[in-house]
């Protein structure tokens, strides 16, 4: 994305720095446009954001994941509820990488936000991928930061499906509950042993349903089969999301192992690694951020792109050719 | 990905042409040598690009997608047989960004090519994500072109499942079938419009089951919905994969669409797009490239990378003071 494509950007960054006061004393429609401008990565959100780092109050963040119709956004609502009666401020940034195509995510957005309509403490973002091209979860990072930044106590992050886009997300998250249901053998399939690894908590969702509890041991034998070294025992939770059985004990379990992950030792040396990770990552956002704004300005570039477009030209030897502009 | 971690790299530049030579001329395990230094994205591999792409013959691609259980790889085998029925060669690169942590694609291979093992004009291999972090559609583009300039007629491109990384590793394919069960009402609902603008032809796999009839009236409907310019109708097949019923007029459609995307000018455009939409994604390879080199050369880097790793650092504020050094 480059400089060019943010039309709705603010002219100026001291109009971006007043935003971000106005988020971080609790104007929510502030924070709500800084957010737009984090998600659409433009220039001067990227300017900002080591601010919002150095301002982040210490959130804890939940990750929640599992296939379509597993019920998450229920049992999200229903984590609202009870984190809203402990007097905490709760902000959720919901997922969908799987649909690039559709505005679909803003309508869930004004679907959802209808129950917590009226509550200041709670803020409900969905983001689509909307041609991001792998750029997701690094907006996804930006976004809970400035989240954490604007005082919200619990962040919750809630994705779609199981692709590695995801998994990155999920690296975000400190504590993350996978949802499944009943019926969920082919995205267990598909989910092999990467699901023991990514999992802190299992939640057998629709629990009414025939085979819940032999999904249940199922989980079981897998935990105990991928067992770690680690002190955390992963429970499996049954919910009926509806009714909001278990719900108690899962918010319960998620309480607990924010605590856990807090002192724990090898997860804070996990934590060390991601950070690195990120890192790396947020250097090359950086780099391929000043290769855009060259294409934009510099027409030898555009030339030869135009030519590499029509097969003139062997893409991969012009590669330096470009490079060397930037 | 540093240079580092190459341990299987061969030695010499000198080597590796030689390996491309002989993979030209047919050797397959050659080739095999040669597409997993690509798969590793190893620098000496990316030094061959230039000329493995001026090699490419003006093979096929196809791409076949869908959710997990949809029967893909038996469909596959299927067009395997009718393709060397006329004489054809064919590669088969199969991925599934899903599994990022099993070793299990290596094993699928092995039984799959049982199939072919002794037919040296087929050629399959899967891929996992294993790490690539957004890296996997890149290396598939640069497999499929290896395949393609060592003489395959047909070359299959086969995902699972439906995320970002597929829709991406789809734009490679110039036929794209989609693959869908007759119970495959969740899939669709995540998929959303974005199935009929990658289709180019549906199939309703397993059409003896139940709404079979109905999935495939659900689909023409929505297709004669998002109906465009195209000249291309979009046809839906209906197919029971372990039988073979439909797949001679699978295959005819395949090679109808193969010749109409040769010709259609909508679809030349858009080739023209992406090729350049590729091009700066390699550009921009190429700079995390160097970013690694960087890294694993420069301790002043690595010094600040340790610092952000444990926090002391606010990573944002660092960026600049990395990219300084490359």
């Amino acid at each position: 994305m480059s400089y060019l494509d943010n039309f709705h950007e603010f002219k100026y960054t001291e109009t971006m720095s007043a935003l971000l006061k106005q988020a971080l004393h609790g104007d929510v429609r502030a924070l709500s446009r800084l957010i737009s401008s984090i998600e659409s990565r433009s220039a001067n959100s990227f300017k900002l954001m080591p601010a919002i780092y150095d301002a982040r109050k210490g959130a804890n963040y939940i990750g929640i994941t599992g296939p379509p119709g597993a019920g998450k956004s229920t049992i999200v609502d229903f984590l609202i509820k009870l984190m809203r009666k402990e007097g905490k401020k709760v902000g959720v940034v919901a997922i969908d990488p799987s649909s690039p195509f559709s505005g679909g995510a803003v309508l869930g957005d004004r679907i959802r936000m209808q129950d917590h309509a009226t509550d200041p403490f709670v803020f409900i973002r969905s983001l689509g991928s909307r041609g991001s091209h792998g750029g997701l979860s690094r907006a996804t990072r930006d976004i809970v930061y400035c989240l954490d930044a604007a005082g919200f106590d619990w962040i919750i992050i809630e994705t779609v499906g199981v692709g590695q886009t995801e998994l990155d997300i999920m690296e975000l998250a400190e504590t993350t509950v996978v949802i499944l249901v009943p019926e969920a053998g082919d995205t267990i399939q598909t989910m092999k042993a990467g699901l023991t690894e990514i999992a802190d908590i299992f939640v057998v969702n629709k629990a009414d349903r025939p085979g819940a509890d032999q999904m249940s041991l199922w989980l079981s034998s897998m935990i105990e089969m991928g067992k770690t070294n680690s002190k955390w025992k992963t429970p499996v939770i049954l919910t009926k999301g509806l009714e909001g059985d278990g719900m108690m004990q899962l918010y319960k379990k998620i309480k607990e192992h924010a605590k856990f992950v807090a002192f724990d030792k090898d997860r804070r040396k996990r934590r060390d690694e991601i950070r690195a990770i990120e890192f790396i990552q947020m250097c090359q956002d950086t780099l391929a951020q000043k290769l855009n704004d060259s294409i934009a300005k510099n027409k030898r570039i555009t030339k030869i792109i135009k030519e590499v477009a029509s097969g003139k030209e062997n893409p991969y030897r012009m590669i330096p050719k470009v490079l060397k502009y930037i």
